[in-house]
């Protein structure tokens, strides 16, 4: 009998079960596979320490010449890298293990399921959990395509070994790119065939097709509005589905209790409560935006619920980051979603070039930084980067946009110089 | 006769001037050098281009196999290196130019001084002026050691094209740590020599033992409590001094209009203004805080005052960084000095081990994150980092620490995943 059962544990899972056990909830985490869930273990994690070692190899391979710098016989040692890969994942599994361990939760490693419910609370697994979180993920969405077992996803692409002569990415999203960014930096030759007229998903239509433009000039090919039929006549080595992931609500038990889903995924309220009293869901599972850092933040929200502690979620200040090189990030509203959604909103827009850091570091290169106000209130909306190092940047937008900072409020704010990320304050 | 005469280009004089020319004012500028001044000429920016040089060379030479990625025969042309870190500073000096250009500033490249009031206003340099902006910056202090003319400052060791086998830093401060980890990298046998008990100035001492314990395994020397009375006697090929800067407020005509000076610096208050009417002071000049940042929000400060724009400078967050490598960043206060200024202030640290982002890009390093809390109302009151990239980091912490955040509001802000940024979050 534990105060809380949580069902998966991903980002979403093991932060929920941190905090509850933290505050003194006995906590009982169902995890099937390891935690840290695809996040860590096939997702964002694996993939930055393999694209770190394809940024050095692109400097060893004459990216450095520039700077002064020059070698000879540069090499990279894939099977070493993806092994140092696997050794940064242990290590991080390791550390999500032990603080759990150390805050008493009682890890279970088996697929679970709800069962029922009885008077003391919820039965999955085996176990009774007074509260029960669902944080079960998200999966790959496999199209219907033909050929398309013979493809790769995230999973098994980051487990290759050897690298492929061609690669060709279905999907030109966030996961899409980053792969591109990978194999195109360690010598595949790279097409991608992408269903919507831009790469990037929801990204701003400007910086996506900056993005493209450096890629293409690297010598990757871009197939906007494809529609591929069949995998195999793509006529590549090896081949990504990367079109999207979908939450993962089959077998767990949801009809038991009849949990609602809309679109496959489990509908939540500001409180990430479901329609059954006492259950919740995070993560990638309610479909709201699927990123490790959101399910960390909705798992802190639903513990509070437990606890009776005020808290919301809100998902307008939420940053998303593509990890290709250059990165891109974005926060809030693009000028386009912003109109759409009915505001007075402009935006101003600056070349990188502009910070003396930059042009210290990234020799001949180009990036922007696009802030988008609404005219009404003088607020920041949205702040968008193309340029390294983006993904860092972007925090101080995070803040900006999430206590509703207007103009005026984000002037009195002093960046460091020589940054990067003082571009911002460039565009005030 | 113009709106506004502002003595000095650099940073604060600069920003001053484009200001006020883009609110409509009439501007003339004075630059004995070039414009963007000890920064942008032989201070930040040369530094941060040089460092980045260094930075590729440390991974060339064997800093990037961790990763998987090999090369022989690593070569840094340090000539090349230089070369190009004049071309940036070229471009960059030429882009203000271009900029005050565009906005119709009348730049004077001459040395100038105030000459006395008229009727109209303040005559500087020939010119007469309704408003006078002070922004003449700093000079490297010259201690009282035998010797010392035989030593570099700033200024000519950032011109040197040779590397020199020895090199004797005297002052362990910002300026001499970030020419520690230059030559450290490229190849000198460095030794430090500082009069107080730690290195980085008003730095948190433990992140202080910890940038000197990885310089000293990186084999720099560092003698603290160091009283050096003749530089000839480090010993070294060449001797860099380091031990501060001072206010340059010699022959540029204060004392014709008994403008206030306390310790060699102008006395200003919270809108820029120094005693007299009309005048004020920004940047190094004030000896307030001897930061290109600092001197850029006093610009902004000072122009709206001039523009009857309600507007006050504050101290307390603004971000200082040392562009070592690893780098350190700290914004507000440390424990010791929240401590001494009377808060009931609490701490808290965490290693950057626990960042994915860290341990995917810094193979076996560490790093720290430490918070500052305000006991009495929970406001951050500090954030300090050790580890890359702590200079784009601490932006975010500069948004918090300025909009006076507390502990809860921080919490509802979502970081992105994986960055090594999130660690602030790790703390709440």
């Amino acid at each position: 009998m534990f105060d809380l059962i949580v069902l998966g544990g991903g980002p979403g899972g093991y932060k929920a079960a941190e905090n509850a056990a933290k505050a003194g909830l006995s906590v009982c985490l169902f995890e099937k596979r390891a935690v840290g869930g695809v996040c860590l273990n096939e997702g964002c994690i694996p993939s930055k320490a393999l694209l770190y070692s394809a940024k050095l190899y692109d400097y060893a391979k004459g990216g450095a010449e520039k700077y002064g710098v020059t070698s000879e016989n540069a090499i990279l040692d894939y099977k070493a890298a993806v092994e140092r890969k696997d050794k940064v994942v242990k290590t991080l599994v390791g550390g999500i293990e032990a603080t759990l361990k150390s805050l008493k939760v009682t890890v279970i490693r088996e697929e679970a399921a709800i069962e029922g419910k009885t008077s003391d609370g919820f039965k999955v697994g085996g176990q009774i959990g007074r509260n029960l979180i669902i944080a079960t993920g998200s999966e790959t969405i496999i199209p219907s395509i033909k050929n398309a077992e013979t493809c790769l996803t995230n999973r098994e692409i980051l487990s290759l070994t050897e690298i492929p002569e061609t690669l060709a990415v279905i999907g030109g999203g966030v996961i899409g790119l980053e792969m591109v960014s990978l194999f195109n930096s360690i010598g595949s030759k790279v097409t991608v065939y992408e269903a919507l007229d831009k790469i990037g998903g929801p990204l701003d239509r400007e910086i996506s097709i900056m993005l493209q433009k450096i890629y293409e000039k690297k010598g990757v090919t871009f197939y906007l509005g494809a529609a591929v039929k069949d995998a195999a006549e793509l006529g590549a080595e090896k081949t990504l589905l990367s079109v999207g992931r979908k939450a993962s609500t089959k077998n767990i038990g949801l009809e038991t209790l009849n949990v609602y889903l809309e679109r496959g995924a489990v509908v939540t309220d500001a409180q990430m409560r479901t329609n059954v009293p006492n259950i919740y869901a995070v993560g990638d599972v309610n479909g709201k935006s699927m990123l490790a850092h959101t399910a960390y933040r909705e798992a802190d929200v639903a513990v509070n619920a437990i606890l009776g502690k005020r808290d919301e979620m809100r998902y307008d200040a939420i940053p998303s980051v593509i990890y290709t090189n250059p990165e891109v990030a974005s926060c809030g509203e693009t000028l386009e979603t912003a109109v759409e959604k009915g505001y007075k909103a402009v935006e101003k827009k600056i070349s990188l070039k502009y910070s003396g850091r930059f042009v210290a570091e990234n020799d001949g290169g180009d990036g922007i930084c696009k802030l988008v106000v609404n005219n009404s209130d003088n607020r920041v909306m949205g702040i968008h980067i193309l340029g390294n190092p983006a993904s860092e940047i972007i925090s101080a937008a995070a803040v900006a946009i999430e206590r509703k900072m207007t103009v005026e409020q984000l002037k009195t704010v002093v960046f460091p110089h020589p940054s990067v990320g003082e571009i911002i304050a460039a565009l005030l």
